[in-house]
């Protein structure tokens, strides 16, 4: 079974890995192998001091391959920072942005392979076949797309400079994709939309990692345009983000911070039966929309959208529980049974 | 006291050190502060892994900024590999020539810089502004000359993959400046040269570190022309070298391993009063040549060639003495006393 997933850093890195772990466990609907695609956002890559930083791509690559810091989401365990402060005393760096020793070698044995012409898709393959992440990783594009943040003020800034140095508490304007006209999508991305039987989208940041994804040219068309059912999974709990601060990027955007808004801004592919048919945002890109039993009073009106709604826990979490299923198992289950595929 | 030194890696480092700390308790012996200006071999620096690496500045630069691995001469002390460990775990790197942590930051900060389109010398200012060398360090050209090595039997490799993969083991043909031709001696070089009260040459290897710097067109001219004495260290004694393969390299270019006949390459600018005047190699470098007492039986052949020489233990040390000079400090008078300016 091919499943296709869009996915941003840490919610859609520890997705997943659940949804990896428990296809494992318990075998996938159709009894196949799984075959995992991961389209990564890569709008939030920067340079830093000469070394392309992808936080998403290694975010996934991470926790796939067992490497990533538990704790923070990001990152390598058993971190040290000797570089950086290296770099600090050199009068280098950013001190909001810091960099631990075994992350820049990645960094390092990027930037070196980019340099020597190798694109960044074939780039992350290479660096993948040591994590071992048991699914196949796709940059979004080869091209750099860098996603800027035009602040309440007019003053832009790097996706980054505003996520992790204001912590997005400074009003955005709008969000800019830098680059994305001339970018195509990377190698394999449009194939693994096509040919996949399920599309998930993860509880990953709607606006600046799927939204970013969806941005470049052809990838929301051939998105709308799978035979695959589509099932997003909301970031959205109660009215708040389970993680990060995507409500500041659904505010800039004029998205309310609400699990409804969020699967009506993705849009239902298809006019509910006998009802009002035609999605909110009029991008129509989802047949499933999987919403947290805190929202489970905003299934009826997903369903006269158009949508497949269902609420069940979203909390995330890899033990298992009495039923051998793991919470992003039971997530899992529910998703796939959306898509018209029950385990 | 304007004092110019051509220095490689180790032996330059610490004799220049010497040299600078001499001079701060003992003062020099015009009574004014000692300017001291270090033009560095660059003919070692090579990329890896994308970054670049000096590795005589660095040398000169962390022995100077008292932060070099005393054990081994060079690289950083409290050193860890834990960056370079995981460029292998990539596939990269090259297991012979593994860098540490702090160095590795010292590579990317240069990188970095280099990349903005800052010259090299301009860069190993900003580097050294942290380490307050206490002598300006200049490399011997802001292009790249990189030494290559013809092995016999015809192979051609990167002078640090013959010198620290090989242990210059395997012998050497000859020495190529790549790049050469195209290089200008790095800005402040010759005005360096020419200005300089006493032009010191440590015991750096005569072929692959001082002849490489000496190869830069230009340089070699503005030595021979400077009205300053010149006068040199033997870095090898008792037909050995004190420190590294300086033998295997002038083996490969015809020169026996001996102090009288490194002070006899480099040459005396001057005819002997009354001798045979003419240096052998005919380069007329050298106004002094001070050689180990091991090889004071060869002080009257230097005579002869119009060499001023004279035999001290040349053997380098920082601990101060009975008469509260250091090894290293005697060196330097007697040096700077065959130059003609005794302390």
């Amino acid at each position: 079974m091919r499943i296709t997933l869009l996915a941003g850093g840490v919610g859609g890195a520890r997705f997943t890995r659940g949804l990896r772990d428990h296809l494992a466990v318990h075998g996938t609907p159709d009894g196949e192998p799984a075959e995992l695609t991961v389209v990564v956002n890569t709008g939030d890559d920067l340079w830093l001091d000469g070394l392309r930083v992808c936080p998403d791509l290694d975010t996934v690559m991470y926790t796939l391959g067992g490497a990533v810091h538990e704790g923070q989401g990001w990152g390598r365990a058993d971190e040290t920072r000797r570089v950086s402060a290296e770099l600090h005393a050199y009068g280098l760096g950013w001190d909001w942005f810091t960099l631990g020793d075994l992350d820049i070698a990645t960094h390092v044995a990027r930037t070196e392979l980019l340099r020597r012409g190798i694109p960044l898709g074939a780039v992350t393959e290479r660096l993948c076949a040591r994590w071992e992440p048991g699914a196949r990783l796709l940059p979004m594009s080869d091209q750099p797309v860098e996603t800027h943040v035009e602040l309440v003020g007019g003053r832009v800034v790097h996706f980054e400079e505003w996520w992790v140095r204001h912590r997005a508490a400074v009003p955005a304007r709008r969000f800019l994709q830098v680059g994305v006209e001339d970018a195509v999508p990377g190698p394999g991305v449009l194939e693994a939309l096509h040919d996949a039987d399920v599309v998930l989208l993860p509880p990953s940041n709607p606006v600046v990692s799927i939204g970013t994804i969806l941005g470049v040219p052809g990838i929301r068309d051939a998105l709308a345009a799978t035979a695959a059912p589509v099932v997003g999974v909301s970031p959205i709990v109660g009215g708040s983000p389970v993680r990060g601060m995507a409500d500041a990027c659904l505010t800039a955007i004029g998205v309310e911070t609400s699990a409804a808004a969020v699967g009506a801004h993705y849009g239902a592919r298809r006019a509910a039966e006998g009802g009002e048919g035609l999605d909110v945002a009029g991008s129509g890109l989802l047949d499933g929309w999987l919403v947290d039993v805190a929202d489970a009073g905003a299934v009826p009106a997903l369903e006269r959208l158009g949508l497949r709604a269902r609420a069940v826990p979203l909390l995330m979490g890899d033990d298992a529980g009495p039923d051998g299923r793991t919470a992003t198992g039971a997530i899992v289950d529910a998703a796939l049974g959306l898509a018209g595929v029950p385990a």
